[in-house]
């Protein structure tokens, strides 16, 4: 199992619309086969801090994710609506 | 629910130090009342830099982990291992 964290610092005047748009990423993402679990967290301190978890079975699911039509569309335009690029790290637990 | 994540850019000499001593954290936390989950993540690209994910039920668990012996014998010497402060994050589903 492979744990990927995406951490993003959203404009603050673009939060609602990068809360639907993310929603639209889970919803289709947990979909996918190899997807165990995809959640968006928003920071309960600062408003403008989110963070993906997601848990993916391979590397091959996370790339044929990564191709899927619903992350070209969306996450760049996740990305216009940042204050910088996220924070993305993949994991193995330990 | 809240969930806190602890990413740790760890000094390269002290990775498997950093390991043992949050293991120990890890183990001692998940007997915690109020803890659901407390893990260790690796990441899988660059070997010194880890995040905890933990979940708690409340803040007032949160309260008397940050309270507990083991918490604070253990964090100040996690800080020491660390090449910087310690990335924390408390987050609430969305």
């Amino acid at each position: 199992m492979i744990i990927i964290t995406a951490k993003s610092i959203v404009k603050q005047d673009k939060i609602d619309e990068f809360i639907n748009l993310a929603k639209e990423l889970v919803k289709k993402s947990v979909k996918e086969s190899g997807c165990i679990s995809y959640n968006l967290y928003q920071d309960i301190n600062y408003e403008n801090m989110f963070t993906f978890i997601e848990e993916w079975e391979s590397k091959k699911a996370i790339k044929s994710h990564n191709d899927s039509d619903h992350f070209k569309t969306i996450v760049p335009e996740l990305e216009k609506l940042r204050e910088k690029s996220a924070d993305i790290n993949l994991y193995k637990k330990i």
